[in-house]
C-alpha cells in the first residue's frame, strides 16, 4: 500500500479515524496498565443539546452561500465540536457541548470564503475554519464565543500543477491522502506524512506549520510553501512571486502558522516530487538515546540525510517493538529508524549506513523499519480503547537547539512524572525524535497513567508543568501542533509581549472586528464577537 | 587566498571598495565602449556643506553614547552618505548631499542601540542603521528627512560558538570578512559571500535577505539565521528557540527583510559549518542559455546541487571570458560555473558532471572556475572606472519559477533596451543565474550604456521600465537587493495594500513615531519625524 492508496477516511466525532479499522489494546499492554492502577472510567454520555445560530444570522450565512451549504442540525455540529487532543476525546466522552458552533456552513470557493468573512465581520458573527479538524491543540475551540464553523471540504480541488517548476496549486480543504492521490495521477509527491495523515487537509497543515513523518528528506510543510492565498474580512492576500524574494518580510511566513486567526488560506502553491520508484525502511540498534542522539545529529549536520530519520528512547524502545528479540534478545539499547525513497536511495542508503555504524550504530535490518512504516498512522487509534480502559494517554512534543537537547528531555520527564505522581498516577514518558535539522531537533514525548476522577484536570496539570520545563530549559512550546488555546500562554512567554502586540496590530487591520479564531493563537480582544 | 583570509577593508566613500586595489578597464572594453557612444562626463565635484544635527540633538546623542561617539565632521558624514548603486556613486560625483546624515553615531552594545532608539523616538529624531553601508537600492537614504547615521561598526563581536548545535552568535556590525575570520579561529564558514563580502555586515546581510555566491550549497542569509535580537523604540525582541517551531507566525521571517523600518538588528544566531577542506571549481559549456537552464535545472530538483552554481547568457558569456579559446575557439555557447566545497567533493563532483552531461553539457576544466573564483568580489570594482569613462553600468535582479523564467529574461531585456535606445543610449545586457531553487530561480542582468547628460534620470527610466516587465512577467521586484527607496513602490504592488497595510501596523507597534528609516521598505507616514 503506498502513501496515496490511503483512502479519504470519514473521521467520527470523538474518536480518531476510520471507524472500519478496529485496534484492540494488546493483552501485555493491558497487563502494564493495571500496573498503573487503571481502573475502567464512567461510560460516556450523550451530548447535551445546546441551542444553534439564531434565525438572523442563518438567514444571513445562507444568504451568501446558499441554504444547501448552512447546516444546524446536531448531528453536524457534533463532529464539527473540537479536535482531537485527549482532553478533546474525555469532553466528547462526557458529552460536553460547550465548543460546539452553533452552525457549520460549506464555502465552495475562494470567493465564497470571501464574501462569508466580509459578512460575518460587518454581523460580528465568529468563525472558525474547519478542514480536517485534527487540532489536538484546542484550535478548533474559542472560548467563550459563540460562532459558526466553517467547514473547507468543499475546498477540494487540484487547481494546478506547473511540471516545470515542480509545483502544485492545492485548495485548503484537500486532505493529505486525496492531495497525494491527485498529484499521483500526475506522477507526483508533497511527501508530508504527518500522524494525522488520514484526517488532515492542506490548509491546516500550512495555518499550523505541520511537519510529516518524512520530514528530513521533504521538509516541513511550511518548506513546501512557496504561494498562497488568505480570504480575510478586509479582502484577500496573496503571496509568492517566486521560491525566495528579499522584497521584504517574508510575509508567507507571517500566514503560515498564523491558525486561522489572521485569515483563512484558501489555497497554496506547493513544491511537489516525482513519485518515489524506490524505497526501504530499516532499524538501526544503539547502546544508548544518547549515542543515537549523536549519530543522527551527524547525519543532520554532515549528511547525506535520509528521508525518514527517527529515534526512540530506551523507555519508548522498550514498549514499542513488538518483538523485543530484534535488539538481540533483551540487551536493551535503542531503536531508530532509517527511511530511504526517492533517487539514489541504494547509494544514499550505503552513505548513511557507513556514517551510522561509525557512531556505534548495528544495523538490525528492515524488519524493524517495515514494521514502524506499515503502522505509521496507527498510534492514534490505540489511543480510544486506551482511554476507555481508563488509561489517560496523550503526546506533547517540543525542539530545541541540539546542545540543549538533553535537559530539554530531562527537564519535561522529570516534570510530567512529578506532576502525575503528585496526583496519586504515576505515569510512563516515552521519548522520540522524529524530526532533525542542522542546529537541533525535536522532542516528542507520549505519557500514560491511570486516569482520576477528573482526567482533564489531571491532564491540564501535567501539560502546564511540561509547559514550564520546556520554557525554562530553552525550547519551544511546539514543533508541529501549534498553539490553539492550548499553548497561548506559553506562546505569548516565549515571543513575548511586544511581538504579541505586533501580530494583534496585524489581526486588527485584516479583522478589525475579531471575528476570526477568537482566543485562537492570539489573547482574545476586548472588542469580542457577540 | 580563502574566503576568511581577505582583510576587512575600509571602503571609499563614492567608490567601491578597496582604494589599494586598482582595476584598470581592459582595453577590448574601452573599444567596445566607443560603440555605444561613451563619452568622458564631467568632473567629480566637491560635496557641497550641509547642516549638522542642532545643538539640541548633539547633546542628546552625546549623553546617551557619549561624546567620543558621536561626530558631525563632513568627512565622516560623507562617507556615510547613501550606499553604492550606480545613482549614489553618480551623486556622490556630482557632489549631491541632499540625502548625507545631520550627524553619525557609534553605539557600542545592544543596550546602547535600545537606548539610543528610546531617546530618538522620544524627540522623533529619525536614524538610519549604517553596517556594511553597501546598499544598492537607496536603502540609506530616507527622503526628505533629516536624520542620524547609527553606525553598528563598534557591535563586531562573535559572542559564542556552540560547537555542539553548530550556530554562533554575532553581532551586527561584524563585516563578512571578519566573521570569516573569526569563525576559522574555531574551524567553522558561514559560507556566505555575496560579491559586497568586502563591504557588507552580518547586520545588513539579515536586514536585506542577502545571498551569497555560493548559496547553492550554503542556502541564504535568512536560511542562515535560527535566532535575532532586534532593538526598537519599544523595546527588545528576541526570536528562536528552536531551529524550526510550529508556535505562531515564523516572526524571525518578518524580521529579517525588514531593513531597519521596525527596528535594528543587533545580533544574530547563524547555523555555521565546518571549514572546508577540499573545493574544485569548474566550467561547463552549454548550447545555449536555454539548454544550460534546462541542465541546472535538474540539478536544483533532483540534486545532488554543488555548492556554486552560475550560468552566463550568451552575452555575458562572450565579453566576460577573459579567453573566447575556453568554449572552443569562438564557437559560441554558454558558460557554467559549478563550485564544489567540504565533504565528499569528489563524490559529488562525479554525480553532477553525470547530470551535467546528460543534459547535452562539455566540460571546460577548471580553468574558467578558477578565473571566476579569483575574480568574484572584482566586477564592483570595475563599475567606477567605466562610470569615469562615460558609461553608464548597473545590474538588478530578480527572481521566478522556473516556468517563469524564459519569458521573465525576454522581458526585462526587451524593457531595458527600448527604454535606454529610446533615450539614445542603446545598451547591452548581459544576464547570468545565480541562485537556484527546486521551484525556481534568480536571474541577474548587466546593463552598459553611454551615459546621456543625466545619468541619474536615465538609469531611473530604464529601471522602471524593467519593474514593470518583472511585474508583468510575475517574478519580484528583488532576489536578494532588498527594497530600500528604490523598489517601494514596486513592492507595495507585488504584496498588495492590505499586506502593506499590515506591515504598516507592526512598524506603528514597535516604532510608533516613525523614527526608523523612514520612507525606506514601507511608505513615509504622515506623523514624520521633525
Amino acid at each position: 500500500m503506498t502513501e496515496s492508496d490511503l483512502a479519504v477516511v470519514k473521521l467520527t466525532p470523538g474518536r480518531w479515524g476510520d471507524p472500519a479499522q478496529v485496534v484492540e489494546v494488546p493483552a501485555a499492554a493491558l497487563e502494564a496498565l493495571k500496573h498503573l492502577g487503571v481502573r475502567r472510567p464512567p461510560a460516556p454520555v450523550s451530548p447535551v443539546p445546546r441551542a444553534g445560530a439564531g434565525d438572523d444570522t442563518i438567514a444571513l450565512l445562507e444568504k451568501v452561500l446558499g441554504a444547501e451549504y448552512v447546516k444546524t442540525d446536531l448531528e453536524t455540529r457534533w463532529a464539527h465540536t473540537r479536535g482531537y487532543s485527549t482532553p478533546d476525546l474525555l469532553r466528547h466522552r462526557a458529552g460536553d457541548t460547550t465548543d460546539m458552533p452553533a452552525a457549520v456552513v460549506y464555502p465552495g470557493s475562494h470567493d465564497d470564503v470571501q464574501a462569508l468573512l466580509a459578512a460575518c465581520s460587518e454581523q460580528r458573527i465568529a468563525v472558525v475554519p474547519f478542514a480536517g479538524g485534527t487540532s489536538v491543540v484546542g484550535g478548533l475551540a474559542p472560548q467563550d464565543t459563540q460562532f459558526v464553523a466553517v467547514d473547507l471540504s468543499r475546498l477540494d480541488r487540484l487547481v494546478a500543477v506547473d511540471e516545470v517548476s515542480r509545483t502544485a496549486t492545492i485548495e485548503a480543504g484537500v486532505r493529505g491522502t486525496a492531495a497525494e492521490a491527485l498529484l499521483a495521477e500526475h506522477g507526483y509527491t508533497l511527501g508530508h506524512f504527518p500522524q494525522s495523515y488520514e484526517g488532515a487537509s492542506i490548509g491546516g497543515y500550512a495555518a499550523t506549520r505541520s511537519s510529516g513523518q518524512s520530514s528530513a528528506g521533504y521538509g516541513r510543510f511550511d518548506q513546501m510553501v512557496v504561494g498562497l492565498t488568505l480570504a480575510t474580512p478586509r479582502g484577500t492576500i496573496e503571496l509568492g512571486h517566486a521560491p525566495m524574494s528579499a522584497a521584504g518580510p517574508d510575509l508567507r511566513q507571517l500566514v503560515l502558522g498564523s491558525e486561522g486567526a489572521l485569515g483563512i488560506i484558501t489555497s497554496v502553491v506547493l513544491r511537489i516530487r516525482p513519485r518515489p520508484t524506490e524505497r526501504s525502511f530499516e532499524g538501526w540498534r544503539f547502546e544508548s538515546f544518547d549515542q543515537g542522539l549523536a549519530a543522527i545529529r551527524r547525519l543532520a549536520q554532515d549528511g547525506p540525510l535520509p528521508t525518514v530519520l527517527r529515534l526512540s528512547d530506551e523507555a519508548e524502545t522498550a514498549i514499542n517493538l513488538a518483538d523485543p528479540d530484534v535488539l538481540g534478545g533483551g540487551s536493551g539499547g535503542v531503536l531508530a529508524i532509517v527511511g530511504f525513497e526517492g533517487p539514489r536511495t541504494a547509494v544514499r542508503r550505503a552513505e548513511v549506513a557507513e556514517v551510522l555504524t561509525a557512531a556505534g550504530g548495528e544495523p538490525v535490518g528492515e524488519g524493524p523499519g517495515e514494521t514502524w512504516r506499515q503502522g505509521r498512522y496507527r498510534a492514534p487509534y490505540l489511543r480510544d480503547p486506551l482511554l476507555d480502559e481508563g488509561a489517560l494517554v496523550e503526546t506533547l512534543e517540543t525542539a530545541g537547539f541540539w546542545s540543549a537537547l538533553p535537559a530539554l528531555k530531562a527537564r519535561v520527564t522529570e516534570a510530567l512524572v512529578s506532576s502525575l505522581s503528585g496526583q496519586g498516577t504515576p505515569p510512563i514518558v516515552l521519548c522520540h525524535v522524529s524530526h532533525v535539522y542542522e542546529t537541533g531537533a525535536s522532542l516528542y514525548f507520549t505519557v500514560v497513567s491511570a486516569q482520576t476522577d477528573e482526567p482533564v484536570t489531571q491532564w491540564r496539570k501535567a501539560k502546564a508543568a511540561a509547559g514550564q520545563a520546556i520554557a525554562a530549559a530553552g525550547g519551544t512550546i511546539t514543533h508541529h501542533h501549534a498553539v490553539g488555546t492550548d499553548h497561548r500562554e506559553a506562546y505569548v512567554a516565549e515571543v513575548g509581549p511586544l511581538a504579541i502586540e505586533a501580530l494583534q496590530a496585524v489581526k486588527q487591520v485584516l479583522d478589525p472586528n475579531g471575528i476570526l479564531n477568537p482566543g485562537i493563537l492570539l489573547p482574545p480582544r476586548l472588542n469580542a464577537t457577540r
